[in-house]
């Protein structure tokens, strides 16, 4: 089971203009790939009878989720492109990886935070990557 | 580069009932396959030439790409689930799903259409082999 | 600060069909209402000392959230309307609501349960009143 | 009808920091009006004899939509506040809506537009009025 997002890129009827495709389906997927991880670790941590130390772990998880999704639609879209607002939304995806890394990187005992922390862990650097690649 | 929704799955802390978790995990599996698509696709939609031949294609595509994303985010929660609203919302995704894959299918000749009505045939079949799963 | 639901409304370019528009207006203003209300409600829950009492209250809030949202936006595009869609979308919005007002009913004691509960029994009676206007 | 973005936030249990509760309330509020107006005007859009003109516009529209949405969420939630992630978030909504206002700003003789691109003025003002008072 994967993804569509390559052959969804190649089937665009107009010009990418310079975009790295690869970099461009790599930070679709993880992003994609991460919000899920996001929404269901929210849940589990919302599970464990621990609940009251993963109030942060919950919350961070829940914007990561929201903006991971945002991003990989605004990065689905090609006509009319607006390379600032791309840029925009990466950089605030990025930081929401990284926040939710961090915080589930502290309950790593809990292997849906374990699962969580490496997803976000891809979809920040998938992020900077496209980034740098944007020039 | 796969999901990793039944590893996270396999994460809940807790019982998770008599839900049948290949069909689950299938399912969320298809619905951000069929999010993607669709949004992809009515992008490219906008982009054809004849954008104007394509517009209630466009349409059936936003709303079952936010439907499907809506259905992946409740069946990615297992935490006080709720038989009745599981079943309502696979009802509504699986219409979501039908109403865009016929229209999708009447422009096949656009690679992206013909792509997108098979993940959303795909999808469609996925909710509705969960919804008998419910029982 | 009122939303601009009617205004937009009567900017669409085409013949809206036989729709109530003041039953429609008001559903998708009661679903942004009660989507925000789900929202906020969640994560006060989450800021509870109590937040281990309030897990399934948290669960069916992310859920409402989302489908109000989702609804939202149904209901806000005219174009290639679809009954069928709009009847099964707007039935799974009405049993999400029903089920968050459930449970926050039965947490009153904190303000932000009963806001939410409110606002929750005001969208599910918006979603059966525009299904009944839908004949 | 109004949104209870200001009762939500006064019910909120734990203490809200120094953040500005009326710039915060503001900011919310327009994010979800914008949110709908870019929803609703973008299918105004495929409606129009000249969708031809307006894709660009459908385009920045959609993103906008999501993007005003999400930092709607994000700021609805107080829980493990973290303030890099709330400005840079802020920021990428800043820039939809100046994006999307000079697109809609283009099309006024489509009142839809018209509508729609002081809502994301407004929205834009509201979110860089919320990064100024984050110090």
């Amino acid at each position: 089971m994967t993804l569509q997002v390559a052959e969804m890129l190649s089937a665009y009827p107009k010009d990418l203009g310079r975009v790295d495709q690869a970099k461009l389906t790599k930070c679709i997927e993880e992003c994609l790939r991460c919000a899920q991880a996001c929404t269901a670790c929210a849940d589990a941590c919302l599970s464990e009878d621990m609940v009251a130390d993963l109030v942060k772990c919950i919350r961070t998880d829940l914007d990561c989720a929201d903006i991971c999704q945002t991003t990989a639609r605004l990065l689905s879209r090609h006509t009319g492109y607006d390379a600032n607002l791309t840029r925009a939304m990466l950089e605030a995806c990025a930081q929401a990886c990284k926040s939710c890394a961090e915080e589930c990187e502290r309950h790593t005992k809990h292997h849906h935070c374990a699962i969580c922390a490496q997803a976000c862990r891809d979809c920040e650097r998938a992020c900077r990557d496209l980034i740098s690649a944007l020039g």
